[in-house]
């Protein structure tokens, strides 16, 4: 997806396709953290002492080194990517792109990435860990893992927002008066399609399978998938396409803030 | 596989598991690569002038940053993990983990992290990526890409040490002979196995397939791998089994550095 050109972003179908494509890293990398154990001690608030950072964990503290350097190498001027630390970024090193109005002004204060935190760390991680418990010697890799997690499960949720701009768009007129009207159970409704929702929840059982076990030990006796297909359906099912709708909607119930105020008010 | 206990290390079955395992890791990494242009901005050395950054590239630099960060999540500690900036690593943050001896003292100064550098961007780059040229807003992107894959590589290229230190252990006298023979060509056979090395190459047409090709299009006309799964078996057959036997020989003739003096003597 290029997007330096908005024709090709704002488009449902190309926008689909990058979805789909998205589900692979997301297999992808939470098979990676399956090689390692549950390790609480990278989550628990304040577990370790580090100069100068309170009152978070371990993770927060990779996350937002992490962070410091992608934002130097442009990360979060992509219109696709969130940071989990806002505050924290820092200026790039490369020039600017100068990327073309996609949005509407405010989407980057649309961000659920505490929301995301929380559910990966209780009730992802237990379930596609190895083992419960911890292994001193590898909190660093699995925060390592964690953090490519996170950040493919933000962008897939957070391109929301570019589903309800094209939405939007097709629809101008029902939509403003349905965020006129505040109207969230139609907007939601709007927003639905459990056809798709069932395919993606089919797609990732297959996935699951297909990228989880060795393709060269298929044909021995009782292969396992590195992570159960079912947890992947179901980190969709409960929570990816959940908040995936809650960014639509809290962008969407935004979007007059960025509208012509003259066509706001001619709709009735 | 766990670095606190040797006797789980130097096993050769253990480590030939470890080494198919990292086989998916690096198939997940070039697929990952392959969503982006080859990108030769990102690897031009002073492409960009970037503020106390010298005669490197902005991969250089992206590295660099990595490996500062993940030196202070304890990454270089272990046994498996070799820095491509070992001047730039920070201390760590976290208590330090106490590792046994696995290796030889002079372990960490077998580093052919340059050599892998160059083959991955001269060779791999150009025929894993999608298409060859610059798309700006991708360079942050290709460069995370880069170091995934570069840090898998290296991995799993230096875990020839542990090949090494197993079967000197597993045939002290003979090494010391062909050792102290500076027989470099008799250590090289006394390592090979031909039958193996066919085995990997022939696993990974079926994981380049496997993994590279959504399984949800499996039955669809004509469906395409993501990399072209002779690519990743070439890219092992010319670059990684010869530069994993390179670590190995080049640990081997050093091996006696670390050997009692009384039982390399008494070996004629």
């Amino acid at each position: 997806m290029d997007f330096t050109k908005p024709e090709t972003v704002l488009n449902l179908d190309n926008i689909r396709q990058a979805l789909v494509r998205m589900e692979d890293t997301i297999v992808f990398d939470l098979i990676e953290r399956s090689q390692f154990y549950s390790s609480p001690s990278v989550y628990e608030i304040n577990k370790f002492q580090i100069e100068g950072f309170q009152d978070l964990s371990f993770l927060d503290w990779a996350l937002l080194q992490m962070e410091k350097v992608h934002s130097q190498i442009r990360r979060y001027e992509a219109p696709d990517e969130s940071p989990f630390f806002p505050k924290a970024i820092l200026p790039p090193i490369l020039p600017p792109i100068n990327y073309p109005k996609l949005l509407a002004n405010y989407s980057d204060e649309i961000n659920v990435n505490n929301e995301i935190k929380k559910f990966y760390v209780e009730e992802i991680v237990p379930q596609v860990s190895c083992k419960i418990g911890d292994q001193q010697e590898n909190l660093g890799s699995v925060s390592t893992c964690d953090i490519e997690c996170l950040q493919a499960i933000s962008r897939r949720i957070h391109f929301g927002k570019f589903v309800a701009e094209v939405k939007y768009q097709n629809d101008k007129e029902n939509y403003i008066r349905l965020i006129k009207a505040r109207d969230v159970k139609g907007i939601e409704d709007s927003i639905t399609n459990s056809v798709v929702e069932g395919k993606i929840l089919e797609r990732l059982i297959i996935k699951g399978e297909g990228y989880g076990i060795d393709p060269s030990l298929r044909y021995s006796q009782n292969p396992q998938s590195k992570v159960k297909p079912e947890v992947i359906a179901k980190l969709y099912k409960d929570w990816i396409i959940p908040l995936t709708k809650k960014v639509e909607i809290d962008y969407l119930l935004r979007r007059l803030e960025d509208e012509d105020a003259e066509l706001v008010k001619s709709v009735v």
